[in-house]
């Protein structure tokens, strides 16, 4: 913050969106970001006024005007308090600008002479960063675009971890924590479907919950979108725990696949909404849980007997938005917002922020701020390295070292 | 708990078991019958040992005799461990005992020279206890039988409310916070199903999540069991707040009925299970919800238009467990389990302990402890009160009176 402003920097208007769906702290990083605009604002004068997008590029392309906000005077204490809420409070968008879009998009800056572009969210945000920037140098209109990162599925190229990502992954292991002692409690089988249709980091982080061993603490096993799902594999895994300890507790992402990689729940919704980006709806959905729990009860029924204790719940929304985030997700995701308007005050042109891990004393977690180019991240999907997976229904000990220090410390639980 | 115990207590054994859908404090009273017991165990000697029942009576009544353990010895620093951890660490059952089970409960305790029968649950543990104590009384053996309330769905009568309930319309209250800032940041419609299958108090809790008025915070709408619903109704509703809002956001008990009594949710779930108290399942599963978000597409599908954005969330069992309890709730579920033990200490037979609110210094919330005989309880189910509602689908100011003291403070969120 305290280097001072490149010298070339185009005087004119910064503005910031937020997009795709929202985080705990993604209101962190739009904070971050206009703090880290303010040398520029009120020493150097090089911004002029720092906008918000209402809704993303939906609201900075409206015609009317009504889309975007001013953001420049908002008071230190109202900021704190923002930072601290969840969801996005300038509204988001599930649009995926296609080029004729971008156009739309880059008008507007040119009408409301923005000049410093900051996009909050996962890699359709930071391709709609590559491509805004593009068009912009192509038609010699100096506009500086950065992507902030942001995605509880966790999913971006070049990044350690996302803001986003520790937050809901806290979430998901308090969830499974509380459920496997409810499981423990009314002993059955229970599956619990989190988000994350591509990247199974969110689904692993269930196995946070456990408090001694897979063998006897839940979740049991854990199915994500990176093992091919088989549903005859499926039963027999289940049927094995299920007999030995008399209950059993699964993990489920949204997205499991089947061999031939076809989404299992996509198969199973009614009506099949898509999304602008072509996807099936997957979440705000009970289908997937409920068909697995339906499938292992018939599966599972003893001849002339009584089918299992089978229930299914998909947590939903709630996970990414939830009020308590994890401290080292909040402080990060402040960080990167800086760090790009930081990157901007420097004289970058265009850059997406990552987050690195290093080793801090006694191994003790630490994180820092990079970038890399647009287009290294732009429409690119992480999935779960093969490291962090154990066989074909759990995650391995490199996983949770990696995953804990993110979450932080979990309630302590005891048992007779 | 300074008071001698009374003169004429049987010698024996102390037993408590836990029974039901387990909550965020049933631990807390299970420790504090413990703690309650300490004088008679330690001082008069007439509490010879106090032991747990695993899984309720399921546990008391094994003829192995490994269903029940051994608490006498628990050390002070496990006891406060237990009792901040979630769910039944005794373990629950579902089982609702007959004239004959309860005979063989009978015969349990006299097997195990147990005098005081403790038993944290709902309506059906206090007929359980009812049903034992007057088997008791009329062979002339010496048992005494006490209920400690317990249930997140708070309907038990004569209890102001009960622990476990607080708790959980905490969790409701924060999901509903953030689920409609969620819900504002990519508007649509969001139906959020809530338990509670008689009584409607934990669905209306999630009206504490207005930050403003009914008219612009979600949750916009409220429907309660204790409202025969509607379909046609509850379109025209969702319809209006949706056109004037672009959003709508609402909350549903899993335990609505139609006029003719019939629950909505149990017509919609495929395989039916039914528990040993005869009720179709309504939890673990997101039948009611995305059942009722299908209705909502096709009905405010606009001609030849696009159907709206309609998302379904069932929020499961990690409702009545999450590990951040109330801290009202936390304090109060250890007192009731205090409570009975002083009263069977005191020299009282059987008795349900309830709580009272009552009016504090400035109307700050207070309550006391009381007791009533378990035949007022047993086996009644207390509804929401007419005062509580408002309308069709609202909760009213009593309602909100009522519920902020046993819920605390929710997360301040601002705005833009």
């Amino acid at each position: 913050m305290s280097t001072p402003p490149h010298s070339d920097l185009p005087p004119g208007s910064a503005i910031i969106g937020q997009s795709g769906g929202p985080t705990a702290v993604i209101n962190q990083s739009l904070v971050g970001v206009i703090e880290g605009l303010r040398d520029g604002l009120h020493k150097s004068g090089t911004v002029k006024q720092v906008l918000g997008m209402r809704h993303g590029v939906r609201g900075l392309t409206k015609e009317t005007g009504d889309g975007i906000i001013d953001l420049t005077d908002l008071p230190q204490d109202r900021l704190d308090r923002l930072a601290k809420t969840p969801s996005a409070c300038l509204g988001s968008t599930r649009d995926k600008p296609d080029a004729a879009y971008c156009q739309r998009i880059l008008e507007a800056c040119k009408k409301h002479d923005i000049r410093y572009f900051f996009y909050i969210g996962g890699n359709d945000s930071s391709d709609t960063c590559r491509i805004v920037s593009e068009m912009a140098a192509s038609t010699k209109f100096d506009l500086r675009c950065f992507h902030v990162p942001k995605t509880i599925d966790n999913d971006l190229v070049a990044n350690d971890h996302c803001p986003g990502y520790p937050s809901a992954a806290r979430f998901v292991a308090m969830a499974f924590m509380a459920d496997a002692l409810d499981n423990f409690s009314l002993p059955g089988i229970k599956i619990n479907v989190v988000m994350g249709r591509h990247a199974g980091f969110l689904t692993a982080a269930a196995a946070l919950a456990r408090r001694e061993s897979a063998s006897t603490d839940g979740p049991h096993l854990i199915y994500l979108p990176e093992v091919p799902f088989d549903m005859g594999r499926f039963a027999g895994e289940v049927e094995s725990v299920y007999s030995k300890l008399g209950r059993c507790h699964i993990a489920v992402s949204e997205g499991i696949t089947n061999s031939a990689g076809q989404e299992i729940g996509a198969t199973l919704i009614q009506s099949g909404q898509r999304d602008a980006h072509g996807n099936v709806q997957l979440s705000g959905s009970g289908a997937l849980g409920d068909s697995l729990a339906e499938f292992l009860k018939k599966k599972l029924m003893p001849a002339g007997g009584k089918a299992p204790r089978v229930r299914a719940d998909t947590f939903g929304y709630i996970q990414r938005c939830w009020p308590y985030s994890s401290a080292v997700d909040a402080t990060e995701a402040r960080q990167v917002g800086r760090h790009a308007a930081g990157l901007a005050m420097k004289g970058e042109r265009a850059a997406s922020v990552t987050i690195e891990r290093v080793s801090g004393r006694d191994h003790a977690y630490a994180a820092r701020f990079n970038h890399v180019p647009l287009a290294t991240v732009a429409g690119k999907t992480r999935k779960l390295p093969a490291e962090f997976m154990s066989g074909t229904s759990n995650v391995s000990q490199a996983f949770l070292d990696y995953c804990q220090p993110l979450v932080g410390e979990l309630p302590h639980v005891e048992r007779l």
